[in-house]
């Protein structure tokens, strides 16, 4: 009889820059305090001149009280000069999807880090379809906005193949911007 | 028998800054080429740390060619600190309200100009209502998207009030955002 020795090596524990920890705790405080889990996001929006305007965004309201972020993030936004605008800032569309990319990408870093993978890096590659024939109202059977969008992610990480595509689906199971765009969602537009 | 004299002040022309003869040129010419109607708007996002990311956008296809803007357009997205984040950027759902504030703000200008209202100022104020037990899972009834959006224009101009509801309604008619958020879209998200 021999004896043998088997070691085992402990997976290093991922380190992503996400607070699980901190997040796990949220969810059992909010499962508790349901009120306390209704949000409302806000933006101010002011025209500029012709299609260019700036956007801002600082409070909102959540945990059942008015918050702030740190700073005031704004956004130009414009049309670009072969619609004989003046190009000073993306279309309002492009900055849809940049919503949904870095709302994918966020829940990608925030899955890995619950299932202890470590990412290197995170790419990802947005485009939307849009048959202009629409907004400009050539044809009333083409549609404003997208036909479709197709968001194809590079991601360099301590994990196979199988369990990277298992984690984009969670980041996509879970992602506010996802839902809003391949769901309806009410918009009431009203003048004060 | 006395001479009346009638004196019609012709309204002046109004400037918002769209160049409305370029869009109704361009209706005409597309509507005869419908292929180079067809865009495909784009945006690439790489992740930083946690849930920090930036987003740019550049390159579009339009017009049957590669375009560019004159410059690359950045946008860093975040979550708050009360979620153990950074701030380091705005909630991806704040950047879809200021698509939606900057298509319908833009929309008002150009409907504007072709119906010769002078604009002095326009603002909206946008609020949108989300339950984040979708995003934590905590409750699978509740969506991960906002329940409901409400978009509330301020505009000063040379109109009457109800020639101002119908600019908004008309703006929101022709809005590509307003279509992709109201409206389901069909997204492919894929690992390279």
């Amino acid at each position: 009889m021999t004896a043998t020795t088997t070691t085992t090596t402990a997976k290093p524990k991922a380190n992503n820059g996400v607070n699980v920890d901190a997040l796990l705790g949220a969810r059992e405080a909010l499962s508790k305090a349901p009120e306390a889990a209704k949000f409302k996001w806000r933006a101010s929006c002011k025209w500029v001149n012709g299609t260019h305007s700036r956007s801002s965004v600082q409070g909102f309201y959540g945990l059942g009280t008015e918050q702030k972020h740190k700073t005031e993030f704004t956004f130009e936004a414009d049309h670009p000069e072969i619609f004989a605008s003046e190009d000073k800032g993306a279309t309002p569309v492009e900055m849809v999807l940049a919503g949904l990319a870095s709302c994918l990408t966020a829940g990608v870093a925030a899955v890995a880090q619950r299932r202890n993978i470590q990412l290197r890096s995170v790419e990802a590659k947005l485009e939307g379809s849009m048959d202009i024939q629409g907004i400009l109202g050539i044809d009333k059977d083409v549609r404003n906005g997208y036909d479709d969008i197709t968001v194809t992610f590079d991601i360099d990480a301590d994990a196979s193949r199988k369990d990277i595509e298992a984690l984009v689906a969670q980041s996509q199971k879970r992602s506010a911007v996802y839902d809003i765009i391949t769901n309806p969602t009410n918009v009431k537009v009203k003048v004060k």
